[in-house]
């Protein structure tokens, strides 16, 4: 099984920007306990803070991975074309969130992508993506 | 580990009312599965198409279970007093969901659940309360 | 032919509250009536102020009874967990109002409950329960 | 009893355009049967495609008849004229739709002429037209 | 001086319909009146319920009178053509409302022809057209 | 002179919950205490989290006690049901809150009750009770 | 005939600035005119920039003459106190407005004066305020 | 104990105004009875039509008073600057209403004052001013 | 090829009317051109400023033609009851603009009839005509 | 005659998905043909996922090409950037659409493009394209 | 260079409300200090709650001072009549905001003021007069 | 002390595109002067139309350097992404804009980066990016 997870804007800073929300661990650390926890999924991991890459990559493995793990960030409240980036490819993809974007400001309670991914998980810190890993499994 | 499944209005039905979007799988035995997946939890289960009966549920167990997975289905556009009840109790909550809402009718796009729940999990069909389950064991 | 008429919130008030909007006879008495004129119909009769309750009941006559008859009152314009009662269950639902609820506030336009109907009747009096049994016996 | 059914833009279509939604027959197929159903009510019948000869219809009937079975067609979500109109005469108005118009498109439910009609009847196909003939019926 | 007293939909029925807000007196003898009180304007008169024939009036006269007063009665919050009409003609257009339609819903605060007009006259009763004419004759 | 204290959802658990916004004695105490306060009043405590049975209540005692004292937690701001109820029967009812609720969330700043009681008291702590037992008595 | 003619904030600037809107006649000299086009009306004139003077005018002259003539410039858009100072006072009240304030931002649009006003004249320049003073002596 | 009561635009004229809804009592009278009521409170009054000498009345006693009974009219629909006073002063103010606003309209239901005010007391008719007075002692 | 060129209102004073915006030539010429560039087109040619008129048309030609290019001016933005007439025939219809709508007021910014046509051209003056010619040629 | 085609997010993968929406020809095999059939027009093409990148090209060519055809994709509904390059460039741009977007969700209904763009074109397939570049030719 | 710094309500409280947002510094002792900053700028200063009082002395300075430097307060976000009396003198005014007024409540992000003025400075502490002097300086 | 100057799309057109609005003067010339001005001032200047890019450099100078001026162009309407990066670093960022944004279209006065700034400047030409500096400068 080979899945991407694919962050977007500011989560390279992950683990030095607003620690008490986000908190200490960088995304890279944290990707290499999952490969480690993980060992029968080939996991992959892309980081981009420009909407116009992440929409490369979609496009990219869109048609050959078993599943994405999108992070869009900042993008998931105001991003319609990678919203159509989802729909366009035959990879499932499931929407996950660090924080609980629901306690946070309102323009970050609408997101464009959750209608077109297969699920949304929101609000577990970074376990957020075990968890999604552990869905995609499931549907093996 | 003691938690709760808590299953608001016209759940009792599932597995015989629309079995495109819900499957033909009764909660009842779904939870029989899961009470044998986890043997280590103590896992209960109370549905109630009543606002007031899932307010008092929610009083009852939330100041001494470890969790609570609770599904709101309609309550959780419309309730605030469901809102304040999970707010005022000291157990965390978990929100969670069948379908994907965020594809359906727009009024369903609005929780007033998420903002005082810990995170929400929605689109994974019955394999969300796994989910929640397993979300849950992380924090211990 | 079997026929549930259920009525919502205060409408077992009906003949003492407000004369002036809905006259002074009570509910009990004019279904008396229309058992009478009815008498190759099996009319059954249940009211109650408890959302819950409401929902219940729909879940109960709901696979069985060839119609429902439904004045939900002020829960008509608050309840998606109606609306997804009256979708989930197979027996037509037709919506009644004894006032032009138009004439009314406006927050008493809108119904969550008229998408998921067969069609609505109001503004006709008591006799808009009538024209309802009307139409169900107008199908068979 | 003389009773004026009077139908708006593109129902002079019915029984030719969309008849997945509207059925096969002909609203004056149907008009016929009406007249025979009905004996001791005078039924008359008027369509028009133009809103300023819908006004004039109902200020020369408006003083003299019994009453209006009234189908707007789209001009019931945008005619304000046609409201003033209804509430200008003297006979009263029952307002009908053939389709349940609350499943369509959101810009079709509201209605300008629901708050100055008598009540409203919606959903039952062409025998909404018979349930306002029984509800004038009733009324005498 | 020629002008053209323009009336739109229902005020045909003026001195006949709801009396306690538009008063007892017909159009047509008030405007034998006006044409009295001022024997050095030619005033002409035309009303329709019609859109259409509004708008061909104003063609009609709009490039050679000296003036228009428009009371487009319903028409003035719904009618975008018509104020395309007065846009498009030479003659400048008065707006007139017998009663003071501020005092009434809320959707017949807003107007389509005033940003289009001359100005604007409103609940004066049958007077706000005698205001009109002075209007006029100062402009000379 | 005969008055009912009613309170709504997630009242009862005042002095255990979110003690810093409502403080720590529960409302029983209190009660006890007001009853102590006001000899010559016979003090009536209902307390539920089922609007249903808020409906219930207020129809019981609404047509013989002088007065009900109510406090309808979140219900205040979606139950256009318990505000039907308040304008059926006909003892007067004064709204109250503990809490100042235009200091909370803006979802909390409309309430469906307030037109349709006698007058409102918030802000006050529990002393809002005593001011609205206080205005009954000035009535008398 | 007693009228006063009330001037709201930046009038006294008229025939100063924007003269491209408002015309390069002073208020004063034209007010000197109409006391003389109108000799048997007497006609007193007040202007203030400050809210509160406007109110306190109303009340002083509002229950002795015959008619106010108020252009409140801006408050127009603004001022619920104004709107209740005219609704609380006995004298008729006439709103004027130099311009057709309908051609400018849509803020201008609304009035809080206009429901409380007997009539609205718009858009005449300062004929505007003639127009008025002819609609006050025709009510005599 | 000092405490000023202060009284917004329009409420000089309360007992000659509107006594259908406001009474047939001057304020200065009831305030003569209030001082009479409460002997050891040091209670002064100021009313003024002026939002600028409203604030300026704040500052000037919201350092050294007790607290401030605050009925601001139709300010308090309007006036940011008035509530930024309330909050700038250490006196805490109570807002009163004589009617119950939240009858009235729509743009009475919402109030600036409310949020920095420490309760809101409405509905009561002059009593509402005692009721602040009696809270403000229970402070004590 | 049958083809009707279908004109809304006001477009009869194409060439004398706001010539800066439509330009100098009018309808009638442009159309004489027309009918020589496409001589193997048969192209027909209706204009009214009627609501209703163009209802019929679209009736009349819309289940024999092979197209109709509909200019429906401001009804564009009105009617409700011409988008169902095209969505009740069986010629595709496309919309045109001579200017760009999108440049002018906000209430020309929606389309009702855009979602019901085949495909819209704006902007290309008199050419956007040449354009919809085109169009349809294509398709056969 | 140099023209650009410019192509924004997703329309790489015209021909590959959503076929049921857009086909199965790829967008270079249809460029291709372009090409043939306007041998008299410099054809170019440049397609491109990033936002930024679609100005950069816009800069690059806007001061020297006769004109770009520019299918924005969802930067239609969500870039004012993009909309601000084509204010700044002295090429004239025409806007096109593949589908009719007026049949598809809300927020495609919008497009900050259309008021700087000459026109546009929208919902005739790929021969979109042909009628931008007809109408370019127009213009020389 | 004669400018006036003008501040709106409440700014006469400035070091002793609200300190941990706008600091303990009297407005007072820092513009003595801008005066001695400034030497070759005539400086001058006046404060006023009230909107009247900010309009007259706009209007008194507006036709001769070089410019205006205007923190409006709370009227910023109320005042139409502040902006128009900006709007009517020919003195450039400067708008400034001591603190991030963007930071804070959503009905303080609007500014009635801020299209008639020349520009806008916000949130720099006291240091915001400093730059409106720099910027009216530079333009000398 | 080390700024940076960070401008946004389509501001590397400064001096060639829309004079009358922006000048005649290209950024990099004016960057020059600023530099010669600013001696002790270590200025850096950066220029994209790629959000992501805009990003990038915010991350990369956002924790060394004293200070940000940011230009963002239209992505200052549009942008959560910049927001959040703004947020994220711990150099204080100062917003400006050349032009008079309240000026123009609406949708240009709401800025998502004005909340996490420390301070906004708008209108002053290019002078704006002086006064920021001079900001910057008062702050070390």
């Amino acid at each position: 099984m080979k899945l991407l997870i694919l962050n977007g804007p500011n989560l390279n800073l992950l683990g030095k920007r607003e620690v008490d929300i986000y908190g200490h661990q960088t995304f890279e650390s944290y990707f290499a306990q999952l490969q480690k926890n993980y060992p029968n999924v080939e996991l992959h991991y892309f980081q981009s803070n420009s909407e116009g890459e992440l929409i490369d990559k979609l496009h990219q493995v869109g048609f050959s991975y078993q599943g994405v793990i999108f992070n869009a960030g900042a993008y998931t409240h105001t991003s319609i074309a990678l919203s159509d980036a989802i729909a366009a490819i035959s990879s499932p993809v499931i929407e996950v969130h660090i924080s609980n974007i629901y306690k946070r400001e309102s323009y970050r309670h609408h997101s464009y992508l959750s209608p077109v991914c297969t699920g949304s998980i929101a609000g577990f810190g970074l376990y957020s993506y075990n968890l999604a890993i552990e869905a995609f499994q499931k549907k093996t």
